[in-house]
Formats: C-alpha cells, sequence, structure tokens
C-alpha cells in the first residue's frame, strides 16, 4: 500500500468521481477560533466518499462475474453505483438497522440487498459465505488496498486544493470508522502535504481507533450500534489500514452524538451542505475539541450526507431562533 | 454590457469567489426522464451567487465612502461580505419581512442593516436617498453591468463544465428575479456555449418575466408578496436586463410554491445541497414541467440556499417514508 496506488486510483477516479469543493465560513472560523475548511466529500456521487473506492476497486479488479461488499449503508451504495457503471451484478449484505434511505437507495441503484442482524451476526461471514456460493468478487469496505487507494483521492485532492489557497501547514480531522478513508488521506497528505498531520475522530464509545493508537495495538468497541453515527461504527481499525495511522495520526479525537447533530445544524446553515452524524464527527470535533487542536487551520471531511429526513429535523431543532 | 465585462469580472472574481460544481443524480434523471445538472451556487459564499455580482461591484467601482444595497436578503449579504473583504462600510435596506437567517447574517457581516416596509415602501427612493445623505457608492441589485457581469461568470462556468463532460447542447433554465443572473448567464452562454439556451424561471403570480418575454415589453407584478420564493420576488424585470433576456431567452417557465418545496426536499435527499425556495425554482421546473422543455441535458442553477429551518422542515415533509 503505497502513494503510487492513490496515483493509479486518481487516474482511474478521473471523469467518474467528483473532485469536491474545499468550502469554509466565516461563522464556523468565528467558533472554532480558528480557520476550518471543509471537505464536502457529501457531494460526491451516491453522498459519500466510498464511490471513490468503490469505483477503484471495481476498476482495478475487473471482476466477471460481480461484486459483493458488506456495509452500513454508504459503501453499499458506492459500490452498487460502482457495479452500475462499470456493467456488473452487485449483491450487497447491509445490517438490517441502517436508514431506511440507504437501504432503499441501494436497491434503486441496482444492488441486491441482503440483510443481517447487526448484534447477533457477522457480516464478514455472510459476505463470504454468499461471494464463494456465488462466484463474486468481495470488496471490503477498507481493508483492500485498492478501496484505500481510491479513498486516497481525497487526500491528493485536498493537498492541492489547500495548496491553491497558500496553506500547506495543517491538522486534517478525519471520520474515522475502519479506517480506509484516514489512511489513504495520510498516506497522500504524507507524500503532498508533509505540513498537515492526519487525526482521526470517532463517537463516544466507538473509539477504537483512538484506543488503538494510544496504546499501540488493535482495539475493538464492545458494541456495534448504540450511536446515531451509523456510518462509522466499525468494530476495530483494520489490519492494513491501523499500521498507516499508527504511523501517520496524531492522537484520535472523540466527539459526542449531540456534538455531531450540532455540526450538522451549523453545516445546514453556513455551508448549504447535508451531512450525516457519521459524516459530521470531523467538523463537530473542529467546532467543540478546540482545545485538543494545535494548527491554525484545520481541515475536515465532511463524508457523507445520507441522513433520514426525521433526523435531519432532529438536528435543525437545535438551531437557535 | 458584452461579454468582455463578464470575463473582465471573471479575472476579478478569481481566487475569491468560489468555482462551484455542477452535480447530478440518477433518482432526478430519473424524475425528469432527461439529464439534469445542478449548478450549486448555494456554495457560494454567503449562500448564494448574489457575491459575484457583489463582489464584481465592489471590485470595479473602487468606492472611496463605502457601499450600500437594497436587497431581499441575498444581495445584501453579498454585499456586506464583499464589503468586508474589500475593507469598506456597508448600508444594506432590507424588507422588515425578509427570512431572520438573512437579516442576522448581513447584520454579522457587518452590514448596517435599514429596514423598510415591502408592501408600502420603495426600497429604490430609500436606497436613494441614504446613498446621497451619506455618500455611499449604490450597488443595484441587478440593473448595474458590473453586476450582470458579475453573476455572468456563473455562465462561464457552466459553460466550461459541461464542455468537459461532453455536454454542447442543453436548456440553461435559471432561477429569475430581476434578471442579473440570468442575463449575465445568457450573454456567457451566447459566447461561449451558442449551442445552450436559456429560460428564465418565477413562481406563479410573479411571473413579470415570462410575461414581458410573450409580449415584448416589460411587465410588472401587481403584489411583491405572497410566495414562499422571496428571493426572487421584483416588480419587473431590469431596464438593462431585459432586453437581453429578451434577445436570448426561451419562453419563460412557472413553478408553484408547492413544486419549489417539493424541489428542496429532492435536493437534500439526492445532492446533499441545501436550497431555498426562490434557489429552487429552476429545479423545480426542471422535474415538473418536463412537457415545456425540449433537450436531452437541462442545467439548472440552484442559486441560493438561505432558507430558514422551519421552511425546511416543511420541505421535508413532502418526502415520502
Amino acid at each position: 500500500m503505497n502513494i503510487d496506488m492513490i496515483h493509479a486510483a486518481a487516474l482511474r477516479l478521473d471523469g467518474h468521481a467528483r473532485k469536491t469543493p474545499l468550502l469554509s465560513s466565516p461563522f464556523l472560523d468565528e467558533i472554532a477560533g480558528r480557520r476550518i475548511l471543509i471537505k464536502a466529500e457529501c457531494l460526491q456521487h451516491t453522498g459519500s466518499f466510498k464511490f471513490r473506492g468503490a469505483w477503484s476497486a471495481v476498476t482495478g479488479m475487473a471482476p466477471k462475474g460481480g461484486v459483493l461488499a458488506y456495509s452500513s449503508g454508504n459503501h453499499a451504495q458506492g459500490v452498487a453505483m460502482a457495479a452500475r457503471k462499470y456493467g456488473c451484478p452487485a449483491v450487497i449484505v447491509m445490517p438490517a438497522d441502517a436508514p431506511e434511505t440507504k437501504l432503499r437507495n441501494t436497491r434503486w441503484l441496482g444492488g441486491e440487498v441482503v440483510t443481517y442482524d447487526r448484534a447477533s451476526e457477522s457480516r464478514e461471514e455472510i459476505g463470504e459465505r454468499i461471494a464463494t456460493e456465488r462466484d463474486l468478487t468481495l470488496i471490503r469496505p477498507f481493508d483492500e488496498p485498492l478501496v484505500i487507494a481510491g479513498q486516497g483521492t481525497t487526500g491528493l485532492e485536498i493537498a492541492a486544493q489547500a495548496k491553491e489557497m497558500g496553506i500547506e501547514e495543517a491538522e486534517v480531522l478525519v471520520c474515522c470508522g475502519g479506517g480506509g478513508l484516514s489512511a489513504g488521506i495520510a498516506l497522500a497528505l504524507e507524500a503532498d502535504a508533509p505540513g498537515m498531520r492526519m487525526r482521526t475522530v470517532e463517537p463516544a464509545g466507538f473509539d477504537d481507533v483512538a484506543r488503538s493508537l494510544r496504546t499501540g495495538a488493535r482495539q475493538t468497541n464492545n458494541s456495534q450500534s448504540g450511536s446515531i453515527c451509523d456510518a462509522i461504527l466499525t468494530p476495530a481499525p483494520g489490519e492494513l489500514t491501523f499500521p498507516i495511522l499508527h504511523r501517520l495520526c496524531g492522537d484520535g479525537l472523540i466527539i459526542s452524538d449531540e456534538e455531531a447533530l450540532q455540526a450538522i445544524a451549523l453545516a445546514f446553515l453556513r455551508l448549504k451542505i447535508v451531512i450525516e452524524p457519521g459524516g459530521a464527527a470531523a467538523l463537530a470535533a473542529a467546532l467543540y475539541r478546540t482545545d485538543q487542536l494545535e494548527s491554525d487551520t484545520v481541515i475536515v471531511t465532511a463524508s457523507g450526507g445520507n441522513i433520514d429526513p426525521e433526523m435531519f429535523k432532529q438536528s435543525l431543532n437545535r438551531l437557535k431562533h
């Protein structure tokens, strides 16, 4: 896993994935007491960065039969759309309690959805069984070099866009589940923006990456549900992703569900983008963990926007009138 | 007023205004029965395209004392931020019933707000009186060549972005109030994308531009309030803008407030952007006036996103669960 793979993925993504904008608002800068730039990956195809890794994997693996993915939802939609564009079938294993929007969209995009119980069943086991039975190529959500390479193109864009604005030093906060986006961005920044430092952000109670970074060994979460940040509730950092994170990242940051909801409301008000709880974690950290940040400029990923309307209304209720 | 002024404005805007993305969703394409591309100007500084014209005017006029603007809100914020960046005072004359968000933001950005009653007073008279008294440079919201030139840079970007996607023929639907954005885009497309045709979109009951295009003479609206599309409720097309629209635009399109709310909800769900009613008119026309459109590809402006949370919740209630 190295920077050359990310550059190769960038070539495959060119003209297929969106180059998402780096947004900002003086209102957010004031809250944070520093400059915040927001990489709006919610504007990516299928509403999250996951399309990058999915397209990188599908085009890199060139599957003969079809592809299979297991996912809390965003990887599902990314793989379904990538398979559709590529022209092959996709089977997606999703938790039965995934947001309705994500289940419905995955089906609409042509994905065949198989649901499982997040508390009692293992998506990895189910996924690998079906892949074997039906001769499908498995696209792992994060522990897959082609996927990490695809997500890493986000980091190449961050480096280039920040440089264009004259910014070469910054902390880069990334919403972190299994670590595919974080590892990809960390590698891209190491190569293209050595003055920047990656920091992972997770919801309280699901801070496996922060604890792993602290102890130097992969830690697991006790639970796999119980936070609204569904997109980033993974059991543990990946085997491939963790060594990269351990080598390149600063201390992990942790935010609450309530802070994620407030960040969603502020993104609505100040940036005019729609982000989901798991995609709001990094912005929440930039706004509410200011004492744990050091740089004058903080760049955050707004990594996904697939939120149900009811949850979004709950976040809007946080705005003072 | 010509294309050279738009190119000159583009140079002044470079590095100051955002190049906003051209978004899309297969879900929206299916509803419309054709390809829809959305120019997301809600992601522009201050949440609407108005910053373009304001920055073009402030940098082009180089005011000595300060600037004054009258506005339903988006031009207000655009001028306030442009003045702040430029380093001069700004007085903004706004209707007392403008959305709270717009009033508050204009003040926060450093604008001195003077309110008036939309039903009984004339903003033009109030604005011109204060400008004279306090020696301020008036920046008209649309009937000002430097403003039209700034808004026209949106059209240069649409032409370039569409060309990059291999698209040279399209109808371009623009949310239309006084016609500054529409006229600017029409001129830009005439020069850079002659295969594209501009169409204005207005809310029912405020279709002055559509009637003016039909009759060939400037028509006025009977009322100045009564639609939720506050950003585009102007009394009549401009003296400068109308001849341009008349020469270059197809028939005007008209949508209902209800259709604007539905378009806002779909933009939330499918594009992950926040748009306001007046900024949703063009998308609504692309989705719900399909019988009045001819081209395989329709490009729409999502011209602003400054919507109050309560109105946004109303739009989300339109989504089927």
